[in-house]
């Protein structure tokens, strides 16, 4: 009972476990809050490159949950995992990274993530994995006995591409002998990832349990889709980071479909969004950028979207009008600029048509979205949609 | 024409090929040869148990050879891979073998090994893994880049295990990384292996070529075959070890079969059996004690015998004879012992029959091999057989 007074605000699993994917194995969440002591809760981030995006807030966003419930957060900058990191097609000797750019990278990520946790002893501790991975390779070894090769080739990835006949080096195997050895060391309760990372995670309490220690509950998040359909990643150049300048934040999230954006506002604000299309995106764009540079900042990003989005269009803008909803573009922009439905088609695929500086990447549209709104395709040609009256 | 002169004795490539199983890649054994210099000829043991036995002297000979030609040898005692080990079925934690037990074996291995090789620095260099195995984790990682998983998974006890669904650990395929960059640590011009070495030595030419070195040629030689049909090895307790006392050496070479027996005679002696089968064992015995400890104790080691196996067998042993040859032993023994032919065959395979100490393996035998001398079925049964006349 002085436990609990300790913890007034532990709020029910369900909270903790809301926006889930999956929380494994069934009932140990329960198990472990039911503990009755400030959980370890665990994440690791490689820093292969210089910038938190908002895909990696989705799961910090958690952990924060957690510390405000009154539990430990336990960062792990992967350091030595992403001078591992994924070998694939690359020389043996030549590293992928150099040790001096993941210095500065997990430099940069502590502070970056501190943009979202609580920095505070009481409920954060951040490590760098090079403190344990650093070991001899006879240590090492002793790890590797752990799994079984079936067992890693289980792994989504890996499957695919052992059926498929595609090269899966050794070492892609270890690498989640190591993630799963970081929460040996950090005696983590809990582990929470990407549902990428759902088996690296259940590995995990394989090397917990090898090593006599208790297994962690894992908690995995939905990763964070961006405009391009694609997983919010550096890879892709589709991401918004969190040290982004505002206006670039701003922009960059104007370019979400209205599609997206339902997802964005769970995962990132946590409501629902407004019921206008525009409205709603201009108040994500809006708070994304307050969370990370503040109110004024916002204001600033977006007024400076509104100047810029007005320069760029041409003033005199033609009009077409369409009576269908949805719109169907290649028929309505083939005929306002007199090119084949074909042609509007190819140009959507390539990204080259957006209304008020968003991408479209299907042919039909609401028309509350173009409804009064300029439409470019390609570099030079504008046409303003209107309902037929 | 001075390496010539240097190398005045330089055998053919078909005598140091001799008795070779498989000499990889082709013709690269004789480009290294035509090199003109001495070539450094790797052997790795593990010193898992503290014996070197006959299965390992056919190896060594082999290297014995290369000295006498030349070369250098490079003799790596394996106290890092020992350490490795199989893991198959043990605990995480628990070591197989402990590092006192391993650095005992270490040095018995030295000293047992030098019984066979040429111990002047001038043709050999001993090694321990531990040397240049003992590496901070990452370096070993960079090694775990060069092969693929398909790859590891072709050897072929480890595709057998993988398609029947038997576990193999993570360890086990990087043992042959292990062993692989020995050949690199000690830059290997030639590797030399039993036949169940084929894969690992292959492997380590891809892991010298991914550390910008020459390929190695590899060797391998047949495994030498005892008594009860399997490999050599102290785990089948089968064996005769080049330090066991010379009347063990001669008792256990007894009790090879006849057919065994000319394959010891060409991979340990070199040379034909004599016509006369047990003129030959009994000179093979004799051969081998005296190899490892001289003249003298061959002579005491064959009298020994020859009082035991009187001593053993009783004095008054009830005759029978035989009139075919080979000999069915089932009907003689049968008949002679008064019990079923299918229980003589039944003793056979297990091994519970034998002509004066040397079991018989196979119903039918040589009328030669048993004529004039007593044969022994299971603790008590003894009988001598006679040709009839």
């Amino acid at each position: 009972v002085a436990r609990a007074a300790r913890l007034p605000s532990l709020p029910a699993v369900t909270d903790l476990a809301r926006n889930a994917v999956e929380v494994l194995p069934k009932g140990e969440l329960e198990r472990k809050l039911a503990l009755g002591r400030p959980l370890r809760v665990k994440l690791g981030v490689d820093p292969t490159s210089p910038d938190i995006h908002l895909g990696h807030t989705v799961v910090l966003g958690k952990l924060r949950e957690f510390q405000d419930a009154g539990h430990k957060v336990v960062l792990i900058i992967g350091d030595f995992t992403a001078r591992v990191g994924d070998p694939s097609g690359r020389s043996v000797l030549r590293p992928m990274i150099t040790p001096e750019e993941i210095g500065a990278n997990a430099r940069t990520y502590h502070e970056q993530a501190m943009k979202v946790l609580r920095d505070d002893p009481e409920s954060l501790e951040v490590h760098r994995n090079s403190e344990w991975l650093d070991m001899p390779t006879a240590q090492f070894l002793t790890l590797a006995r752990v799994p079984t090769v079936a067992q890693i080739l289980e792994r989504d990835d890996f499957a695919r591409r052992f059926a498929s006949g595609q090269p899966i080096s050794v070492l892609e195997t270890l690498y989640p002998l190591l993630q799963g050895y970081d929460s040996v060391a950090v005696r983590a309760d809990i582990e929470l990832g990407g549902t990428d990372q759902t088996f690296n995670l259940m590995l995990g309490r394989d090397i917990q349990k090898a090593y006599g220690q208790p297994e962690q509950a894992i908690l995995t998040l939905p990763l964070l889709e961006s405009w391009d359909g694609q997983k919010m990643s550096k890879s892709y150049n589709n991401y918004v980071g969190v040290s982004d300048p505002p206006e670039e934040q701003y922009g960059r999230t104007m370019r979400v479909s209205d599609q997206l954006m339902r997802d964005w506002y769970k995962l990132l604000l946590s409501r629902e969004p407004p019921d206008d299309p525009y409205v709603a995106k201009r108040a994500l764009a809006h708070d994304i950028v307050a969370r990370y540079h503040g109110e004024d900042a916002a204001a600033r990003a977006e007024a400076h979207f509104d100047r810029t989005a007005r320069r760029e269009a041409p003033t005199d803008v033609p009009e077409a009008s369409f009576s269908d909803d949805p719109v169907h573009l290649p028929a309505v922009l083939g005929d306002a600029f007199g090119v084949s439905r074909s042609e509007v088609r190819r140009q959507i695929a390539q990204g080259g048509v957006a209304v008020d500086d968003e991408v479209v990447t299907e042919p039909d549209v609401e028309a509350a979205r173009v409804d009064g709104r300029v439409v470019r395709m390609g570099k030079r040609r504008y046409v303003r949609l209107r309902r037929a009256a």
